[in-house]
């Protein structure tokens, strides 16, 4: 592993390899922020191209028939359901991960305070994705709940007789880390209490299964991992057993009953139809739709299975290498160590120059993000990035290092966005 | 204006004529259904382009900071305030309609609470469009409000002392009938209550002006007059006085005073910017942003004023050449007569017909809509509607009408969508 030519052998006899020619992936580039926003998949362009000239330009409104769309939120669900887990029909694509989360811990906190009315705990993580606590405040304002934020070693400990509602991300944006989502959500359950995973860095990265799981609720983003375009809209599921318990709160007219008789009073629909409020992003939903086929064709290579073990080559390949080549520049690993806990990103700490570091290797071409505080974040997504961007990686990242450009004015100036 | 040389005259001297250049209208159609989805803009087409080949699949996440996505929806927003009245920095663009009035709605309902703790009274209108009845009972199940939807006629006897909001539709998606924005408010203000104007189907139909009448809160969507694209995202304004005093409970990230600070408390920014939640869909953020340009050139044709004008104009003329030339066959008016009560749009009713003659018009390739109960809805966006369009519209409706073609099974049949 000590030469470019044996990554070359691994690309060589890769089955995934072929994938990447599902993607456009800018000249010049190694992309390693998939884990923020996923590249575009030529086959989401074809889609969004199609939605615009055709659907929208040319068929306009009889498009809600001809092209479907009252049912598009529904059918790209269902592309989504096997990255996750989840039974036909459980799965619906609308709004913004906030908003769907809103919904989902909406409903679990009525369903918790049927259960038990005095207990008021929420538990989530302290490194949680900060929308998570957001959101999860706003409503423990509103319900009178108390949101607890632990360590994720102490997750486990938190789970008692008071707690209400857990709510997590299955892999922490940050490190990068797994929690066992079966365990979590089984101790969780014993104590009678519901679990909400956020699926936003799990989802098309390792494989997920909420319904051997038996989860209670989920939501996650598209645009990481799926690859649907910045800002395309998220997915909500809810386990069947408690998706007709609760009208979820954002009660618009494409969750109604019956959406075109135009009824005076909401009458929810039955499942999971009844968590979309108002009407979608047609134009990017169809970007996203496009971009779930790559998944389909990744099925007669593995799937799910098949990827997630290329990331975790990937990324034990880019550690060792980072750790041999790049020892004594201060670098320390974020991320766990051991494959089975590890998503597909490798996170490294630098004391004084995360940020600068990541500048100077954007710089180059090499383009990974900065965390706050002072984290480096490689994304290896494994359906376009190649082993030898692995290997490509780490001579980079030695050069910086070695040379020290990293500590030039240009590289230290933070940017409104990082 | 019994001949179609009348109407190509009419054509011929119109200066606003020139703009359906800026558009893309489908062969062989006259589209009166901008009040439902409006045709696409071509600086639509090439914008979107651009975001989907030049932000997204080239710049990737570097279009945060380099193609300023994370001000995308307040610079679109300043695109819209013209059109509404609002000024700089009021008005954001994210979500649907629905989410937005369940951000303002519940705002209102704290506000209202605060300033009368026992007043329960929402007041809406019975024909108000059904997604805003839909979150107003949410809303009112949530906070133990009385939802009291009245018929038009009534609503200024049903401003009194209990009431905290009034929620209304500023043009009545039906009829196109316009309500007296300002003194309605300035009524329910009298009594300290809270006035919420849905404005669907007002932006870039009619010329509003919310500051001139002091509203509290205005949403509108942007797929119809605007010409944003389906589902496009919609707007979300708050009067300056009220932006601060409460945080609307869809707290993402996005709104956070910091959003890249990854805090893990949440932080309204100030003004309208908190009223951001979740990542919003760029890509269709990016089409409206490029649809929104033909009402900055319309500018100097005289503005919403002049296109306001026009579809008076053009309403007029096809309310009494319909009535002459279709006279005895059943259709009634459903909009009013008087110009400066109806908005773009002119709906009939016939009593057996509606649907299937809406349906006939449509195979001929005249496109309006059919809406409960009964009504033939026609809408006539001065953008790209000519006077000629009505002529021919007025001809096809008689030959409907007069061979009764729509009595065909073919034409009766009810589709999933209308």
């Amino acid at each position: 592993m000590t030469n470019r030519a044996f990554y070359e052998n691994l690309d060589a006899i890769d089955p995934l390899n072929s994938l990447r020619n599902e993607f456009y992936l800018p000249p010049d580039t190694i992309y390693l922020d998939g884990n923020s926003l996923g590249v575009m998949p030529l086959a989401a362009h074809i889609r969004i191209k199609n939605a615009v000239l055709q659907e929208w330009a040319d068929d306009l409104i009889a498009s809600w028939n001809k092209a479907d769309w009252i049912n598009l939120p529904m059918r790209v669900g269902n592309k989504i359901a096997p990255l996750i887990g989840a039974g036909q029909d459980e799965t619906v694509v609308c709004d913004s991960t906030s908003v769907n989360l809103y919904k989902v811990l909406y409903s679990a906190i009525q369903i918790a305070r049927k259960r038990h009315p005095k207990r008021r705990k929420i538990v989530s993580e302290k490194t949680n994705f900060p929308t998570d606590l957001y959101i999860a405040q706003s409503l423990c304002a509103q319900f009178d709940m108390t949101l607890e934020l632990v360590e994720s070693e102490a997750i486990e400990s938190a789970i008692d007789d008071e707690l209400a509602v857990l709510l997590l991300t299955h892999v922490n944006y940050r490190s990068g880390a797994i929690h066992d989502m079966a365990q979590i959500t089984s101790l969780a359950q014993a104590r009678d209490a519901l679990v909400i995973w956020d699926l936003c860095h799990s989802a098309g990265s390792i494989p997920v299964d909420l319904t051997a799981a038996q989860a209670d609720f989920a939501v996650g983003c598209t645009y990481k991992f799926l690859n649907g375009g910045p800002g395309s809209p998220a997915f909500v599921w809810v386990h069947p057993h408690h998706v007709d318990a609760i009208t979820q709160p954002l009660t618009g007219w494409m969750g109604h009953a019956t959406p075109f008789t135009f009824d005076t009073q909401y009458q929810p629909a039955t499942g999971i139809r009844s968590y979309l409020g108002g009407t979608p992003p047609v134009l990017a939903l169809s970007a996203l739709d496009g971009s779930l086929e790559v998944f389909q064709k990744a099925e007669s290579f593995g799937g799910m299975q098949a990827i997630y073990k290329k990331a975790q080559t990937l990324t034990s390949l880019f550690i060792q290498l980072a750790e041999k080549e790049c020892a004594d520049y201060g670098l320390t690993l974020v991320s766990p160590r051991d494959p089975e806990r590890r998503a597909s990103q490798v996170s490294l700490s630098h004391p004084e120059g995360a940020y600068a570091i990541i500048q100077a290797l954007i710089a180059r071409g090499v383009v990974g993000d900065y965390r706050e505080p002072g984290i480096l974040r490689f994304g290896f997504t494994p359906l376009y990035v190649r082993y030898i961007d692995v290997w490509d990686t780490v001579m980079h990242l030695k050069s910086v290092l070695q040379d020290q450009t990293w500590r030039s004015d240009a590289f230290s100036a933070r940017r409104t966005v990082t």
